[in-house]
């Protein structure tokens, strides 16, 4: 087999067999396929499309390309949740508590990551005491007792994704349905799930503009989860405002916790359940997904949930007492509002500039040496559809050491008020294959 | 201006300005964008093509790439001729002489290169004492007296396009129109002609299997050289059967010779007197193609191109008594007929079979290293419709140690005879925008 020729086949239009996919990526990892021959295969892959099988076939062979998590320890239906990422998305914190509460094993690998705020872990270390250096046997038992724990993401995964990723970034490679869809497929199948729940978000915050390409990423990662004998299903959910009311790690901990005692926002709460309710299905718990929204939605009002946030947090060293206590996490040293310049209703906060903002005021990391202030961020007091009076205060700003003039700046920026009320709709879609 | 950008802009469609082609190529010579970048880049092209303005632009930013020949030392419009290939082609050999006879000068740089037989400056070695290492000043000096002389391709002619083909050869990017037509195109500019004729070659024996293909390559590289200043034009030839009756070096030498005697076989001479035509037409020697070809045609029948001929082989050190008598040349020491297997006419001879024959038999080389045997190749005695009876010879072999056997068996299978007679059209076309 000669790479040059399949990627004359792929060019042509041709479908690549199982085993043609297992020799591209297998000589890329290895280094027998150089980085040009791969940056032109992507670039014939970004015209001609590939299929179904070919989509779960390159997953597959990107997923064995490395170390895979064997979760074969732990009782019950692995359920992962993966989102393609957002502003103020501290569903991650609900959920795990929440559909552990319904019996659901949650087995997390998580990460800490560049972006607005920091990832999972980063969150989670606002709690006093918390940690994540937990040994593989550890977690195992932890999680076979209390259906959740979370460690960071270990061992060598997916390295032909990691090469294939940072080569695409320089190739113009990057926007290729397949080979997105195969990247965020490969790592979630070599973390070990059994089934998969994902989050494709659509609007200004998010990779995804439109509905058309956001439903066209969720139909594909379904269908390759379940090619690949992964149940899989997908929600497509709003990332054109900040998801809930806050933008940083300690305040976002606080909002989870909040939302876990069912006092959450609206739009956050909806997501979670949607979420929950599907994690909860493919997990076993429940017969069909309205069995399954009643089951989650019952455990966050009657507590159960939150009972399960504070054995989670003591199970791996936080303090459980952060639950009536938010002034035990890491508080900032200074706030200042920002004020609305105009009357009307909020019709637009791009998420984007909020995430920044966030990420300015020193809640995120920019670089891989950047550190974080876990108690910089934002508050979103006014969101899409709120009336507002000019003067009234619409976000309040946390920080330690940043400047909070280029934030204000881009808060501004991010906002528009206007005469007329307008609703965002949250979830976009459901999608099941 | 960052290369992935410029990828990203092709791959959208859109065309690229001068300025982004310039900073590709100089980029891509100088190694600050990397081959990875460029596959990607050359397999955007593939997918979106170019404009014609594109072409041009590219086209004359690889010829900038490297060393350009000034050949301003020399008087009048220098016209060069390109084929893009074919067997039996021995066009320059007669070419030369003949349009130097009508007063255009001929200043030819020519290569060796790998192939079927030998190049240019490998057929003229079979004449003795014929040198081609002659000092620029000498090569303009010649010209000037004789308007003619050839030398071989010497300095660092366009290292974009080498490195640029040797990428595309290993990415699968070789069959793009503007990527092959500026590759040619751009080493004619650098060798400082004035106006170009071309012969773009069709059939089983030519890089472009189609009319359409050719049609189409022959406009691009007609359109990239007139955009670019130099007079352009171009015929699309026949290469479904040899050209002319030998493949070889010092047997094509003799055929050019006989040619030149106007005793040429009918195709060779009929596709000599249209480049003569055209490039004469382009040398400023007559005032239309029809006066070209008057003028062409009687200096073929007059003597005038055979005695060119003796002025120019003396004038490079060789011995001119070789156009009375060819056993001045090597002479192979062994030669073998292949008899026809059936009776009727000849319908079919696959061109590169013949070719491969011909290399077999030790007339062309595989690799940069292999020596080439001067005196060996092949005669084709019977062409695309001539009458052939079971047991007459259609083909003899010369060698000096190469076995007869395989090339034998690849004259056999390229050769198909039937109970119809078959004419194939030689000039499919002519091309002068």
């Amino acid at each position: 087999m000669r790479m040059v020729d399949l990627i004359i086949k792929k060019q042509e239009g041709k479908a690549l067999t199982k085993e043609e996919i297992r020799f591209i990526i297998d000589g890329y990892t290895d280094g027998s396929i150089p980085d040009y021959q791969m940056s032109a295969w992507a670039m014939a892959v970004f015209f001609q499309d590939m299929t179904d099988e070919e989509r779960m076939e390159l997953t597959i062979a990107m997923a064995e390309s490395g170390d895979q998590i064997d979760l074969s320890a732990i009782a019950g239906i692995k359920v992962d949740k993966h989102s393609t990422g957002g502003v103020g998305d501290t569903t991650t914190l609900v959920l795990a508590p929440l559909v552990a509460s319904c019996g659901v094993p949650v087995a997390k690998m998580s990460g800490r990551g560049l972006g607005h705020t920091g990832g999972t872990l980063d969150k989670l270390e606002s709690i006093p005491g918390f940690h994540v250096e937990i040994d593989e046997e550890t977690f195992a038992s932890i999680v076979n007792e209390n259906k959740v724990a979370v460690i960071g993401q270990s061992g060598n995964l997916c390295p032909a994704d990691k090469k294939l990723y940072a080569l695409r970034d320089v190739t113009g490679t990057v926007n290729s349905l397949p080979l997105i869809a195969s990247s965020i497929m490969c790592k979630k199948i070599a973390a070990g799930a059994d089934a998969i729940v994902l989050d494709v978000k659509i609007g200004a915050g998010a990779f995804m503009k439109t509905e058309e390409d956001a439903r066209a990423l969720a139909h594909a990662m379904v269908k390759i989860g379940n090619l690949a004998g992964r149940k899989t299903m997908a929600i497509i959910s709003d990332m054109s405002q900040p998801l809930g009311v806050a933008v940083g790690n300690a305040l976002e901990v606080e909002v989870a916790i909040e939302t876990l005692k069912g006092n959450g926002p609206q739009d956050l709460e909806a997501l979670c359940i949607e979420l929950g309710s599907q994690m909860v299905y493919l997990g076993g718990k429940a017969a069909d997904l309205a069995e399954a929204r009643k089951l989650v939605t019952e455990n966050l009002r009657n507590g159960k949930a939150l009972e399960k946030f504070k054995v989670f947090v003591a199970s791996q060293g936080g303090n459980p007492a952060v639950v009536d206590d938010y002034s035990l996490m890491p508080q900032a040293s200074r706030q200042q509002d920002v004020l609305a310049e105009a009357s009307g209703y909020v019709t637009e906060i791009v998420a984007d500039d909020i995430g920044v903002a966030a990420m300015l005021l020193g809640a995120g990391r920019a670089t891989k040496e950047s550190t974080i202030d876990l108690s910089a961020g934002l508050k979103v007091l006014k969101k899409v559809g709120d009336p507002v009076q000019k003067g009234e205060v619409i976000v309040t700003m946390f920080a330690n050491k940043a400047d909070f003039g280029p934030a204000e700046k881009l808060i501004q920026e991010a906002y528009s008020i206007g005469a007329e009320r307008k609703e965002i709709t949250l979830i976009h879609g459901i999608i099941t294959d």
